[in-house]
This record gives C-alpha cells, structure tokens and sequence, in this order.
C-alpha cells in the first residue's frame, strides 16, 4: 500500500488504440454508427483492419485514460486491467507505469492477444471506435487486489466492463471492497449502446448505492432513462445517485447533487483534432478535484480544462503536462 | 510490373517508431547526441525503453517515410525492406499497403523481431533516435525484386542501409538492376554518424556513378567530406554527384548540378512540433517532382511543402494529404 492514498484507481479494459483519420463515408459503407463504439470478433477485426488506412498506436482504455489523465494532474493513480504478454500488451504496461501509475495486474498468458481498438477518426473530429477485447475477457474478481481499493479515494469504473462477462463480476468484488475500507465507487456510462446492453444493471447499481459518483454524457444518460429529455433523465438521476457529473460536448458539463444542478462551461476551443479521451479526461480531472477537495464547480471546470487538451491532438492520453496547464490557468493544485 | 512505372522504388530499414517527448536532461543523462541516430541492441532496447516516458507508435524508417510521402502526393511508389511475422510487422506492413504502397518483401519468419526506433522528441522539436535493426539484418540481395526496380524510375536507397550488412549488397543489387533498366539510383546520407561509419564507401558509390542523385543535409554532407565549411562540401559534391539537394533546416535546400547551384527557401512555420521524418520527406517531394518533370526548384519547393507538413506533427508520415496541400500552395501535380 503507498504512504499516501492514490487519488484514485481505475478499472478498465485495457486496449490499445489504433488510430486513422478517415471520411464520413469509410464509416457508413462499412455499417458503423459515427461517435459509439462498436464491439468486434478476431475476424471483423482483421477484415476492418485491412480496409482501414494507415494507422498510429496509442496506449488507450476508458479507465486507463483516465488513470493517465490523474497522473498527469499530479495525481497518483492505480490501474487494474488485462493485457496479454506479448508486444503490445509490453506497450500498455510500459505506457502506464512510465506516466507513474501503479499496475501490477498480472497479464494474460497464452490467451487471447492483448485488446485493440480501431479508431476511425473523421474530418469532425468524432471516433469511431471498433473494439476486439482479445486478453480483457480474461479480467475477473482474482485480479482485484483488496488492498490497492483500499488504498483509493475513490475506485473508477467504466460501463464497458459489462461486455467481457467475468469482468463485471471483477468490478462488483472492487465496488465491495471500497465500501468495505470507507471508500467511494465511480462509475461512468461509457456508451449509448453499452447502457443500451445493460440499462437494467446499471440502473441497479446505481439505486441499490453500489456507485456513488457517476459521469455520463448527454446521450448516455438519456438512454439509461429511454428519454429524448436530457432535463428529465437529470431529474431522474438527482433521485438515483448521490452525485453525477453529466458532459454536455461543447456546453460543458452539468453537475447534480441532491437538489443542486450546477452548470460549467467548456474550455472554448476552435482546435478539435480528435475527441478520443474526452470524457475520459472530464472524469480525470473532476476526480482530481474533489480528491484535491476543490469545491464541484472548480472540479467540474478542471475536468474541462483536460478534456480539451486532449481533443487538441490526435490520441486519448494527455501530450502535455495537465499540471502546468492546470497551474497556468490559476488552478491551485 | 505496373500499368505505369512507379515514381520511385524507396528501399530502406523497416522500422516502427515508439516516440516520446522528453527534456534535454534525459538525453544528456543517457549519453545520447541530439538529432541522431544510435544503434543499440536488444538489452540497451530494453534499459532505454524502460526508462523513456509513455509513447506513441506509428510506421517510420527513412525509406518508407519518403515513400509514404509520394503515395501522399498522388505518386506511385514501391517498398522493399524487411519486417518479422509479428505485431509489429503486421502493422508496418498495413501502413504500407493502406496507403497504396506496393510492399512485397517476404517477411523474416523465426528470427528477431520488427525493427524498433526510440525516439525521444525534445521542446526544440529535435528528434533523437535509437534503433534496435531486429528483422533488418536480415534483408539482402535475394529480397530485391528485378522487376519492381526495373518499373521504378529512380530506385531510392538510404544510407542507413550499410549498417546491416547484407542490406549493402542488397543496395548494390538494386542499384545494378536499376542502371540495367537505364534507371536512376538515388542514395540519402541518413545521419552525420552513418556517414563517418562509411565514408570511403559513400564516397564510392558515388565517384562510380552508382548514385545519380544525392541527398544530404548539412551536416551529413560536411561529415562526408571532413569539412566545418557547408560551401567546401558543395564544392566537393558538385564534382562527385551529377545532382545533390541539400537540406539545411529553416535556410531550406541548395540544389547542386554540375556548375548550377539553386537556393530555395524552406517553407515558414512556427509550428514545429518533431523534425522526424523532414529530410525523408524533402526528398519525397524532390523526387515525386523530378518525376513529374518539373524544374529542379520546383521540385525543392514541393519537397520544402512536404517536410513542413510533417515536422508541424508529431509522426514521422503526413497526416494531412500532401496532395491536396501541394494543390493549395499552387503546384500543379
């Protein structure tokens, strides 16, 4: 266990990106709805693979972005999640403790390669991402070290471990753990079509106190409340959990609370390159904050402040030091 | 054989980038000289990896970046060099291919791995390479393909290509069945420290008329010829090479043909973001315009325009079709 808690640990699939700037039409010949992402077999994979254009890696995951995101702050952070032993589950690992995080997962041996997904960028800036979850399906309750989700503020889980199905019940034993030590449980959406998957779950998990925190985005809390309302799903999740952060794209994000809705800008930017890791840095950074005991607003706006450093380059991790950023736009730390 | 003969047959070391900004003091602490490139092997590969910060990776090596550079300009362009039948291959060869590039060279099946780079990306934007070869000690004469470099108006060999070293007699084949075909042979200097390794032999490819177009920039000419003054190695070249294209940053390029030489100015920019890939992508534009018969300085300009676009990202190809970028700044192509 460190001397200090970590700010947060992050629980996710664990995928490297492979990254390629391509038309609107790439997408609709070959069936994908723009902005979702889109779980694929070993063969769809290859299949899009060879279609897709020249292509960059990246170390990415929900989870693992936002871990990277925490580091970056000046966090620390931990990480569970499943790579295979082979070149590029090598890469994740050296991506994740090189940006300091604590990962100590043991990785998949003689399995399914480690996780990839394809991400097809457009001229908008919007990902679409398409996901083979190759070594993550072997991520399961043993993997959660009890003492590591003790030694977390808080333990952050995305949606998208409901697909692998050993996973969920890994992310279950966390959320015990936590509770168990006095700690908190976050959750964020993921996707429309994850909550589409598993709405009844996640609704469960929110109203039986399981999550205390949720993040979602404008189209993911709608479709965990089947409402075209994004006014009615926040009356609905005010009721559900204790406290929600709901991103909002360019209007910023939303904070509820009980009866308190707090509206925070977005950072303006004309320099969209790629959205890939927004929310996932929105959550880094309001975590951040209320570890830092900022008040929500200021959480709110420093999640902002690093989800638009990382829509301003191509790839879902931070490219410069969120904590000088953070620092030059008057954020005490 | 194609319909139309390729615009050039680029034959380099096949390599995939791992990339990571860094500071100056990293570089200083592991002995490494800015803006070169070190050869290290599979241990130091590991020390240096271990040590470096998160990283991106994407498909490098001088060679294919030049020919990345030509397919992005609308040209046609074949490959030859030498990856494994592992990730890492798998990657180099789709990027390859999915940008139209004719890519042909068995893969090495059993033996050592893809070639890797290391390349440490400091705040000036100088890149610091450092190159374990793997797979690439494995190419030789058996891999050059007649045909393709018999259907390529200039065959394009990096001088890289002599610390391998069955890749020289690889080079030398092609460059025997270009002059066969009544052919061009093209040789780029690579680095300053490259040229040291194998002054002698430059020096007779290119008194032998073995290379018909060289290219260097300054400080990789000055170290072929021993000389602190740029204007004692023009003079030198101009008797040894029927056309040299100098590079020499931000001062642009000096075309050298027997008694002409032409300044052209580099295109301004205050956005340089990683220099990997400016010289291999000078030389794509040079080239792509020679074959396109365009004047000697316009085919500098257009490679000026092509090393711009790929210096203002990080990534050692265009992000950004060179094409459509030649259009806007007038060429006609």
């Amino acid at each position: 266990m460190p001397d200090q808690p970590y700010d947060a640990l992050c629980i996710g699939n664990a995928i490297v990106d492979i990254m390629a700037r391509t038309e609107d039409d790439f997408l609709v010949g070959n069936g994908l709805i723009k902005g979702t992402m889109h779980l694929i077999d070993a063969e769809r994979a290859e299949t899009l693979y060879a279609a897709m254009g020249p292509a960059i890696e990246a170390s990415g995951g929900s989870a693992g972005n936002t871990a990277a995101g925490i580091a970056s702050l000046g966090g620390s952070a931990a990480f569970i999640g499943k790579v295979a032993d082979d070149a590029l589950g090598t890469f994740y690992r050296h991506d994740m403790t090189a940006a300091g995080i604590a990962f100590a997962t043991a990785p998949l041996i003689g399995g399914a390669p480690t996780a990839r997904s394809m991400i097809l960028i457009t001229p908008d800036g919007e990902r679409t991402m398409n996901t083979y979850l190759g070594a993550c399906q072997d991520l399961g309750p043993d993997d959660i070290d009890r003492a590591t989700v003790a030694a977390a503020r808080v333990t952050y889980l995305e949606g998208y471990l409901w697909d692998p199905p050993a996973a969920k019940e890994a992310f279950r034993r966390a959320a015990d753990y936590a509770h168990e030590a006095g700690r908190e449980v976050s959750l964020t959406l993921s996707d429309p079509f994850c909550v589409d998957r598993f709405r009844d779950e996640f609704l469960e998990l929110l109203r039986s106190g399981t999550v205390d925190i949720l993040f979602a985005n404008d189209s993911e809390l709608r479709s965990l409340y089947k409402t075209g309302s994004l006014d009615a799903a926040i009356e609905a999740v005010r009721h559900d959990c204790r406290l929600s952060a709901v991103t909002v794209g360019a209007d910023g994000s939303i904070v509820v609370e009980g009866g308190d809705v707090t509206r925070v800008p977005a950072v303006a930017t004309d320099d969209v390159e790629d959205l890939t890791g927004a929310g996932d840095l929105y959550a880094a950074g309001f975590l951040f904050g209320l570890a830092r005991a900022m008040s929500r607003e200021d959480a709110a706006r420093l999640g902002a402040l690093a989800a638009t450093e990382v829509i301003g380059h191509i790839g879902p991790r931070p490219a410069r030091s969120l904590e000088a950023l953070a620092a030059e736009a008057g954020f005490r730390l």
